[in-house]
């Protein structure tokens, strides 16, 4: 199965692309979408919501994973990122994709072993665990760490 | 022209349809979306979008108007908020709706002609400035109040 995981945010949307049959994990694609920041909000949206759909047609993932969200302090960044995060899971179930939620410390502990690993660790075992991936940046690593938890876990 | 006015929640979304031409205003319809809280998120989403997609191929408004976002002081609710905020705005800018962002201050004075008014005044001049208009609840009238200041100021 093809699991599409991703990792909302409304200046990047990282994505990462991993194919699970049974045990075996192989990296397909990663990526980050990168919206206008000067543009109005609605269009930033509707940005990424066309990348995010152009994704869903090339690839035709069987499931999709995000993170559940940590909440920042900061109340407008939060707001922002519930934005974000609304558009990205809409459009995931429009296009008939299932989406399942997982807590943080399960991403961590699913890909480096302890729910208390740094970023830096995640990106190295991504590293042994989808050879040949060239990570397009911190947010697309953390988007293949959910896709890889959801494999484990689906 | 018509205005589309919402106001966005998870729970309920308000919604209030109102002709523009020149000064005068006439009320069309309104009403609350509401999403079932036991369902997953993403499915309430979808059905949130689907609701106000139907909303826009039966009125086929010529703009939308949005409240900005006084920041809830809880940041789960501010996050469930801007998921539902981040749909309903895209849902607009899909169907090719112009979406416009308004302060509060400004909408409470564009109906009741002071910054400061309460929700109840609100109400009340809203059955002055759309006679005949029964309101569907407190969400359906916050979305006439952002639809009449859409008239007022574009």
């Amino acid at each position: 199965m093809i699991i599409l995981g991703l990792d909302p945010g409304l200046g990047t949307t990282g994505w990462g692309l991993i194919q699970a049959d049974g045990n075996r994990l192989a990296h397909i694609a990663n990526g980050q979408i990168k919206t206008n920041a000067k543009a109005p909000l609605a269009s930033r949206l509707l940005d990424l919501d066309s990348a995010l759909q152009d994704l869903i047609l090339e690839h035709r993932p069987d499931a999709a994973a995000v993170e559940e969200v940590f909440v920042n302090k900061n109340p407008q960044s939060t707001l922002k990122l519930g934005q974000a995060r609304g558009v990205v899971l809409l459009g995931a179930a429009r296009a008939g994709v299932p989406v399942a939620e997982y807590a943080a410390r399960l991403v961590k502990k699913s890909v480096v072993g302890t729910g208390g690993a740094d970023k830096a660790q995640i990106q190295a075992m991504l590293k042994v665990l989808l050879p040949g991936a060239t990570l397009s940046g911190p947010d697309a690593a953390d988007a293949l760490a959910v896709a890889i938890t959801h494999a484990h876990h689906r």
